[in-house]
């Protein structure tokens, strides 16, 4: 598992082949084969492996003991976290819900518990009157996709921007700039009237 | 190109053969492959043919005689409703940026021009005091990606929500519940003390 994640991280493509894995991890593919039962099932136990942590701090979230925009605002960082140690892990996820069956699987362990706590998160600060009423599902979209496009898009960073590396810096950046725009918007007051 | 660009929308992946667009298209493989010089070619054709316009109507934007807010509002729109109606464009540009010499082309034509025209947008923004000051590369990823999301994550908006089509009205109030996120943020003046 630790291989395939290197090896997606260096190339920056989720397409590695299940012999590639097996060498860098130094094992028999027919080994690695026999353990997961195929590629997929080696990428499902990683992307539960990698995102069942994040899962479970992210639902521990919600019972903690501090007010829902201190909640919001972690939570949001913790999403941000698992895109910069694992970029390629939205992708694969993306990849394994466009197969019926492995789908199911993740949209089972992973997508439904995302959205779930997501949508606990936005009610309890919207019951408290720290956040305006706004649908869970956009909300979801939304933030997911700009939690993810730095990470997801590093050709564009390198391409349009000269940025080769996402260095913690960058990281802090991104996750700053994010929370005050979703938090307060970019909008001066006198930009109201605009 | 319209055989190319309907089989992705109606199979959500990108991954289709030239045969298939041969097929659809009632053309011969040789001919699609001597006129575009292969699938690349083809691909890169329809993108620049799909964003080209919308790049022309953006960089239009900027000279418009209209508020900086509301040149923005309409930029983020646009970009939404190009995803709307392209949603493979933005995992083709990135499987193009992949490629060493397609990447080029791309980030010359394409994404290159984009982050010009929004940083132009952005700084125009903040000159005339009604947007707060925000690093225009970060801008970039957090409104491309919170754009994209929506359409590139089909599988999870049917999987998880059992939303099974994008239609007119979930464009129109994902675009109003982004838009009034990225300008006022979600807090209400409760919240600001959390």
């Amino acid at each position: 598992m630790k291989a395939a994640s290197d090896l997606m991280i260096e190339r920056g493509v989720i397409t590695i082949s299940l012999s590639e894995i097996g060498q860098r991890a130094q094992l028999n593919t027919a080994l690695v084969k026999y353990y997961f039962g195929g590629k997929s099932g080696l990428m499902l136990a990683l992307v539960r492996d990698v995102l069942g942590k994040a899962l479970v701090q992210m639902e521990g979230l919600t019972t903690m003991d501090v007010d829902p925009v201190t909640k919001l605002k972690l939570h949001i960082k913790g999403v941000i976290n698992v895109y910069f140690r694992y970029p390629y892990v939205n992708r694969l996820i993306h990849a394994m819900l466009l197969d019926p069956v492995l789908g199911e699987e993740v949209a089972k362990t992973i997508s439904r518990p995302l959205a779930e706590t997501q949508r606990q998160l936005v009610e309890d600060g919207v019951r408290a009157g720290a956040l305006k009423p706004i649908d869970p599902m956009l909300f979801y979209f939304i933030i997911l996709g700009a939690c993810d496009h730095l990470f997801f898009s590093q050709q564009a960073l390198r391409h349009a921007f000269g940025v080769h590396r996402i260095d913690d810096q960058l990281r802090r950046a991104y996750t700053d700039t994010l929370l005050d725009m979703v938090l307060n918007g970019i909008l001066l007051p006198q930009g109201k009237t605009g």
